[in-house]
């Protein structure tokens, strides 16, 4: 994106300390890398992943991002000793300051103007479910679950926004059912219902996220933003409101590089060059 | 639920006359009760379902709450001549005073802290399918179908806020087609698009419907009450307020027995002994 | 619909240059007629759709409304030269205007009390797309297939108010992928996620469709026009707005004649005689 950069520096790829990133061609790689823990979170990593997600488009070198896990675990959610019990000894101004933490991370993701894929590799409970919901992509391995399970540890099933994205991604009865029980629910069930876009063998789910990653860094990355900001702008909206945004959103674009790039490569019988502007 | 109770007196269970109520082990059951008329609803069922969803809060013994119906059908609706033969007698002031009525019953519903579990164990027609869709799981026996038969009669689709809540559990096309025609659905298909939670054979319902009900009783209540409740709101939220609501509110149950009860556990390689506060 | 009608008069049906329009037994059918070009859209063909889709319901001649392409496409959406051409040539203002026009049909097809049936005979790309999901029914032949090709030719998934629509009929995740890759989805797909109401063989649609109309146009058409207005209007309302809404609207039509005509038939052993008020 090109952006209006304040005094402060972006931070350094490897000042981030709580996940590995990696940006390479456009495409920022998070990967979380606790996998002896199913890469559970902690608040270090929460403040990071805020942090990184706000970031990200203020960067000229990444239109796309990947989240992903290392090992056989996606994301197993807040570490029990680490998040769990630590929040026992804060009063309530600091789990105040905890669980907006967590939500900020949610609402930066899905303030984000670059796309985000969740490459789900394993295992995804509790926070780490939370965060592929608010991805806009789900790659799923055909080994990688989904357990919504904060009523398993005596919480309310509404954690980081979950209770307002997943009825609208399947539906407000079986989001129901998956929020209050925190079952596990298998990938083949996911596929089923609409929870994930995508169903691939283990081994191949790097290469089938490499290859959604380059499609989305080398097209139209304006009209990629564009599309998934008012997609989640919309769901808040009325209908003729929405289409009153659309419509001045979809004039603007007509006057864009990319746009006029189309119409002329059209013209001349070739592929376009997209610029993203 | 822990309550705050004015002076009026707790309706005794067997005060209500227009279905059979037992309350066992934190387990209340509706049962309508008039199997030779597919337990079509009259003026006094409806008034008695409204104030019992209004009261069952307020009782310190019930933590779930089960609908269904004796005999083959779950709810025809609206009795032909009981209910459609003596709106006819009424004036505008009389009509609108028995539609607020159904609709106070499915807004209490929804309000309803306790989970409520619809066993359908036949057909739920007209209003009978609009308890259905206002309940947070739907059992589903093989035998059952669903007719939202409204237009049939002459009248709108929506009824009892169906036209809201069929949308956010079918989609918006699928809710069309079905509020538009009135045509029957079967079980199979209600699953399969999510108007289901599970469909089992007919001689598996009860036992079902008891096996969920005893979890969600024995369970972490006010986690679940908190959930269900959030699901509900948040469906009228946008996401920033979604997020903050979910913040507070969670932060507020990390204060909670429950959820220390299962760190405890956890710690002590035990099960947790949930109190519901 | 009975209507207030003010001094100007009707477009004569065969003013209407831009598709073909017959009127018959209550079914207003418009087909595009560009068949060479996959029916794509002209400047003057949307806003001939724009203004007869505000000027159907105050006809006391129709009661229902097909939408359908002829030849092989439904409808490929704005024609490359003819519109993304011509548009390269307007200021802001112009561009504005035009996708104001764009936007205004889809809004002019949700408000209107007419039930509309897509007859989806073949393709339907880009804002052909959306004149779909603006529709009530979606009879999609065999050898349909939906594609939302914005991004591909450099604009916004997010057009004539799209991103409001597909969410809610086909849930946020797989909306968001549709949108944002503009791939083609197939008939089978488009049934088996609620995109579409019906799926039948290629010559089999006209009959279905034919089926459908019939039966609409000779049913209730106030239950079904208030039906089709209360589900469009109670996507942006709040649960305890709807239910009063539907409350006050079901009253009212507790004193229509169609309601009274079914008590009557019901009670005499016949089928009612709807008139539709």
């Amino acid at each position: 994106m090109t952006s209006f950069r304040a005094s402060a520096p972006l931070t350094p790829d490897a000042a981030w300390q709580h996940f590995d990133l990696s940006v390479a061609d456009g495409v920022a790689t998070i990967t979380l890398n606790r996998p002896d823990k199913l890469n559970a979170l902690t608040f270090e990593a929460y403040a990071d992943l805020r942090d990184l997600v706000a970031e990200l488009p203020h960067r000229d070198d990444v239109r796309v991002v990947v989240l992903t896990g290392e090992g056989r675990g996606f994301c197993s959610g807040g570490d029990v000793e680490e998040i769990i019990g630590e929040l026992r000894k804060l009063d309530a101004s600091g789990l105040l300051a905890f669980t907006r933490m967590t939500g900020a991370t949610v609402k930066a993701m899905r303030e984000c103007p670059l796309p985000i894929i969740a490459a789900i590799n394993g295992v995804a409970a509790g926070a780490g479910s939370v965060l592929a919901l608010a991805s806009d992509f789900r790659l799923l391995a055909r080994s990688a679950s989904f357990a919504f399970l904060f009523t398993r540890v005596g919480l309310a099933g509404a954690d980081m926004g979950s209770a307002y994205l997943l009825p609208r991604i399947v539906g407000l009865g079986r989001a129901t059912e998956l929020l209050m029980l925190g079952d596990k629910l298998d990938a083949e069930t996911a596929l089923r219902i609409g929870l994930a876009s995508e169903l691939v063998d283990d081994d191949e789910l790097a290469g089938r996220t490499s290859a959604l990653a380059r499609r989305l860094a080398d097209g139209p990355a304006l009209a990629y933003a564009t599309t998934k900001s008012l997609i989640a702008k919309e769901q808040d909206m009325d209908l003729a409101g929405a289409i009153e945004l659309e419509a001045v959103t979809q004039a603007l674009l007509m006057t864009s590089h990319d746009h006029h790039e189309f119409l002329d490569a059209w013209r001349e019988g070739r592929r376009p060059d997209w610029k993203g502007r």
